[in-house]
Order: C-alpha cells, then sequence, then structure tokens
C-alpha cells in the first residue's frame, strides 16, 4: 500500500518534468492515505529523471518521516497544512509553471475570460495576500499553507483546487494526486490564454456567471453530461 | 462506406493533438455523408491517443446514435446545425487552439493583416454575438450553432470558413473534414500572426482589399493558379 | 551541374520545412547558375516532405521553364527580378516564418537593437513600399521583385540580406542559397528578439553605429576575425 | 588533467545548444585551472554538434593559445578578464539566449519579481554601462569584460552569477563551468518569467528583501536546507 502510494507520486513528480511544467528541479508533488496517516512526497532537490520509488520520502502528519532516507521537499510544512485545511484533497502539486508564475509575480487573480476556464475552474483562479515578517522569518512553508487556507476561507477547494502563491508560484490540489497534475497543465494553460487576452484586449471581462456556471456543471457534479456515463 | 467515414473522423481527431491544436481533449471533428444522412463525430471525453475507428459515433441529423457504443461528442449538436445552415460543407472541426481562443475570449474578429491571412481567409474571421440567457440554460450547443449561422447570414461559409464563438474558441469547416484541419492549424498561426502584429504596433490596419482579393483568388475559385494543374 | 543546382535548392527548401520557418507550404527557395543563366526553384504547392530533386523546375531567367515537368513557384517573377537587380547573390529564401511576417504586417523595418542583429545585417532590415492596384492587377509577382529592387536602391544587398514585403512576408538572399537559408534562420531569431525588446521597451534606441560597424566587421569584409582561418 | 578541463568545456558549449540558449553558434563556455594558469575555450565559429575535445584551444592567461590547432573564440579576451577579476569563478558561459538578450537590448536590469529568481540571484541581474567609442574601437572584447568587472565593483559575483551587457547579451557564471551553465539556463527561463510579469502588470514591484533572502538562503549558504545532505 505504501508502494502504491510512493509509485502514484513518483509518477506525478516525473509528469511534471515530462509536461513542461516543473523546469529544473522547481516544483514537487505528494499524496495521502488518509486512513493511514501517510503523506508521501519528492525528496528535496533530486532531479525528475533520476528520482525512483524508493527515494519518495514518507511522513506523518506532523512531517516525521516514518519511511525513506531522503530528506522531503523543503515545502513539505505546506503540503501538510493543505491536508490538514482540505479535508477532501488527495494529492498536491506545487510547480514554477510559466504562465501560472507569471500571474502569481504580477499579484493578480486569473479572471475567468473564457470557456477553457470554466470547464476546471469555477471562479477566478485567487492569489494569497502577502506574508509578513513574522512569517517569512519562521515556519515560513507552514505559514505559506496559512495563507493559501484563509484564502479559501469561503471558497471550495475542489471547486476551485488551484491558488497562486503571491510573488512566488502555483499549488494544485484534487482528489487524486493524478487530478492535481491534470490540474496543474490547464492551470498553465488557462494562465497563458489569460496572458494573451489581457495584453491583446485590456478591457476583457470575465465572462458571464450563467455561461461560466453552464460549462462548470456540463463535466462537474450531479447533473454533468460530458464524457462517457 | 460507413468506417471510410470513421477513418476520416479518427484521423482528423488525431491530427487535432498532433499538431498540438486540441490540448486535452479540447477539440473535436465530424464528418458528414450527405447522400446517407449521416454524421461521425468523436466520442466524449476520450483521448485522442486512445481513440480506434470503432469508438467514432455515428448519428443521424437529428442526433440519434445510428451506430457506435459511445455518447457522442456534447458539442455534437453544434456540428448539426452548421451542417443543416451550410449545405456545401463536408467537415467540421472544433478546437481550442491557443491563439484563436485568445481572439474569442476577446470577443475581436481576426482583421486580414498580411498575405498569410488572405491566401486562406476572404475577409475577417468573425466572431459571433453573445448568447443570450435562455440560449445558455437550454439547448446551449445548439443554440451555440444557431448563433455562428445567424452570423454568416451574409458571409460565404466557404469564402471564411472558420468562425471565434465568442467567450469560447473556434470552430472551422470545409468541403472534407482534412480541409477543416488544415484550416484549423492556419487559423491558428493567422490568429498568432494578429496578436503579434498588434501587440507590437497597436494601429496596425488591414490590407488593402485589392491585395486581400488578389492572394484568395491566386488559391481559390476559377483563376486560381497556385498548385500543380 | 543541373542535378548539383537542384539538389541544393532540394535542400534549402526541406531546410525552411525542418528549421520551422516555412509552416505548411508557405515559403520556397532558388538557386541560379549565372554562367548557364538557368535558374531552379520549388514547384508551386508541393509539400515539402514529399518533393524529389526530379521536381524541382529549372527555368531561364525569362521564366520559361528549361527543364521539369512541375510548374513553378508562383513567386519565381519575384525571384527572377532580383537574380536581375543583385547581381553578385546566388540563391534566395521566401519564408512566411512567424515573427518576421508579424514585422511586415506592422509595415515597420527591423531596427538594429543589438549585437545580434549587428553580427548578420549592416543597417536595420527594411521594408518595401506598398504596392499601388495597377501593380496588384497584373505582373504582381514581378512588381513584388521591383519594388524590392527599388528599396534597395541606396542599400549593399549583401550587407543587408533581407527585406520585408509590406503586408506579406520576408524575402533573403545570398551568394549561395544555404547562406540565403541561414540569413532567414537569423532574421527569424533577430525579428523576435526586437519584437520582444520593444514590446518590453517601447523607447528602446537603435544602437550606437560603431558599436554595430564593429560587430558586423567581425565577421564580414577583409578584416573580420570571427571563426577559423 | 588537461583531456578533463577540454571535456568538461566541450559538454557546456554542447549543453548551450542542447538546451536552447545558443541557437546558431552563438555563445560559448570555458574553464579554468587555477593551480596551471590555463583556460580552455570553444574554438571560433565551429558549430556546436560538430565539436570534439580536440577543437577545444587552451591559453594562458594573457591568452596565448598553449595547446590546439584551432583558433579561440573571439570572446576570449571576455573571459580573461573576469578569471582575474573574480577569483573564486571556475568557469564562464556567454550566451545570447533569447528573453535575458532582450532585457540587454532593452538596457534594463532584470528586477526579482518573484522567487524563481530569488532562489539563484542574490539581487536583480545587473546590466553594464555602455561602452564608449574608444574602448569599442580598440581592445572591445577585453573592454566588454572591464565594463562587467566595474558592474562589480559592489556586487558579490558568486551570489549573482549573471550579467547583461548592454545591446549585447549576457554572461554567466560559477565555481565550475557546470555551474555557468545551469545559471545559463535559470537566468533565461527567469528572464522570460520577469518580461511576461511585467508587460502583463507594468507596475509589478520587486518582492520583499526579505523573501528574497528567505529564498536565497534556503539554497546557498551555511544555513541552507533545500536538497539532500
Amino acid at each position: 500500500m505504501l508502494s502504491a502510494l510512493r509509485e502514484a507520486v513518483l509518477d506525478a513528480n516525473q509528469s511534471l518534468g515530462r509536461l513542461g511544467l516543473a523546469p529544473f528541479t522547481f516544483g514537487n508533488a505528494s499524496a495521502i492515505d488518509r486512513a493511514a496517516g501517510l503523506v508521501a512526497i519528492k525528496p528535496s532537490g533530486v532531479p525528475y529523471e533520476r528520482m525512483t520509488a524508493t527515494d519518495i520520502v514518507i511522513t506523518d502528519l506532523d512531517g516525521t518521516v516514518v519511511d525513506g532516507t531522503l530528506k522531503p521537499s523543503s515545502d513539505l510544512p505546506t503540503h501538510l497544512v493543505l491536508y490538514r485545511a482540505f479535508a477532501e484533497i488527495g494529492g498536491i502539486v506545487h510547480t514554477h509553471s510559466h504562465f501560472a508564475t507569471v500571474w502569481a509575480q504580477a499579484r493578480r487573480e486569473i479572471p475567468c475570460l473564457g470557456t477553457t476556464h470554466a470547464d476546471y475552474f469555477h471562479g477566478p483562479v485567487p492569489v494569497t495576500a502577502d506574508l509578513g515578517a513574522g512569517e517569512i522569518a519562521a515556519n515560513y512553508e507552514a505559514n505559506t499553507g496559512h495563507a493559501i487556507a484563509r484564502r479559501f476561507a469561503a471558497v471550495d477547494p475542489l471547486a476551485t483546487p488551484a491558488v497562486l502563491v503571491a510573488s512566488h508560484a502555483s499549488f494544485c490540489w484534487g482528489r487524486t494526486v493524478p487530478d492535481a497534475v491534470r490540474t496543474a497543465a490547464v492551470l498553465e494553460e488557462v494562465a497563458q490564454m489569460a496572458y494573451h487576452t489581457l495584453t491583446l484586449q485590456a478591457n476583457a471581462e470575465a465572462i458571464d456567471a450563467a455561461l461560466h456556471a453552464k460549462h462548470f456543471l456540463r463535466k462537474h457534479g450531479p447533473d454533468a453530461y460530458y464524457g462517457q456515463r
């Protein structure tokens, strides 16, 4: 069972490299086994192409390494805060994918400018508030998680499964870690479309709420009619 | 004969993936057999690389599945409206290709800024009007087709074989489905050229009508002199 | 000897496709044998990957086909005017490469904004004047050549081996057709660099004339000291 | 030992081509053996794919060729000035990588707009002052090195291991030549992110100094906690 979790996390991390979402080692993926209370995460600073399943680190929800010989990703504390805050998610992906990072650097939420966005995110992709000096000085990574959780106080994390951390980059999540990887890939495309739309047409506006809901609900929830069955 | 139609539609759908026009499963292609009154279309939500000819769904012009075990693309009603509105077309392609989608999100027609555009489209690439709340709430996909047909009331769909659906993406068509795929590929290039031209030179103007006609008619119609024979 | 000319022209045309300079069949290359007065050029509308040496068409300087069974490129008359106007050139390449075409559509010359440009072009890359209605109506392709030749009345075509045809795309040339292909590739990179520079910094200025000359003359002419020998 | 130095420099030069950092032969890499006082550098104008270890030229710190039959890169004098000015560096890379060159052409330093930048550069990436006419006319390449050294009078070259030469392109360095190659790759990504951020949001500001230091010091120096060990 740990080995299935490790394989899923290995595959997710390597997908980030393959999909061009995490140049160098700028990114990491994790998954949680809720029943066992165990998290599997990328080891810190290991290139995707050399990583093996045994390199994946297993920790408990306090971040104590339970299995594995390598150091976990330095972003582990962010992941742990999110697993505690968002009870329904099973996987998390952090990437510095190009255009999502551009919006994070611009400290702007990504407005929903078309149905590609509406198919996957039921609202704009939000951006966190800046961290204060104290939040940077101590427990920086956990505080990054808390800033995300605060931003989602009134947002359903499964309807909007991504966030931009101001001046940093994106985190995505989902019921499973492959869902989180797919969301990261869609987010990058949507971020790039929104960049090009607003640089072409500075006053482009978010789409009509009814059209937004129509597209999201074609694909998600009890009345979805997209896909097989 | 159904099998030839299925193969053509399979090949067209897979071309969209290969040409980078439809990331994920954001796109679909169909073809019509006018004599038989049958339409072959992509199944809903099936990845291009796993799709086989038997997955292609055959329906009549009312959308009733005549052959095939999968659900047709949820955009089928749009295709059917277009086949009824444009009597001469034999294939349709819908993609969320990047720059065509950017223009659709900006709700702007693509002006003809150079001869690359003029070689393929005898006018700007038009954009539809927004759908009303009622058109979104019921029969959304068929209403998307009606919005396109209304936009072409005074436009020859074979001289301008593409449209931008406002806030959504593009539809392209042609006498055959491979023609529609090639138009989708050219549209993406032309949309990207127009984006870069207008962000470099905000006041760039559409080309001279005589130059536009010259280039279109070098390649199309009785006096064409491009290509062999 | 004709066969060597054909092979060089085949290779040049296929290079355009391989280098991403001529999507679809938007481009053509030719070479001249000055002693024999013969020009070898791409056939019209034949995809690069299916083209063979025997498909290359041989004409005289009046455009009469001397050898070959296919129709020559419809742009042949432009090439012929340039071979007559620029006595030292041996090869010509026409492409709709993306960013060079963007500048042509913007009807702007490409200013020399850095040493990458200065290494290859001893001045800005010029843009032609618009053609008049009469020049479009009859002998359009030859008139395109005349517009280029007029633009180079006071410019050395070997020191500035490229031009932007307004609202259309680029022509490049050189002592040999491989030189012309390399110039087309460098032009595309330089055009893209200039686009990004001016969209980042609208008031960026052409580089100092002394720096421009220094870089060009490091690589060209009697005092060149770049490369071996 | 010379052969290990040659292999490292060969590999670095070929990496530039493979990573897309040096289109054509726009770039060169060198390494120094401080004990022996010998520098290994790319030969001038030789394509990366044809280059072999024996083509790499060995010179002393005055630029006299000590071993090798080819001419060294014409940029050798720049490298030599940098090796003398920055005592701790072991390798140098010069590239015309696209977006770094765009910032050099815009004559703008790259501000730190996010943590991707902060992870690698402890400050903005500086730009040199223009060279004077006399500095261009004689000893141009050495004077380029002096302009860089002057710009770093008050900057630690290992904390900011890259520079933009105004109107030209970038130089990067590090304790070893593979470090310099990795810095060149990161610089290109960071330059592109900054371009897109500022064209999206013209008034985007450099990140908070505390956040900048936090990220740089997570990866560099005695308190680093990123990576294994």
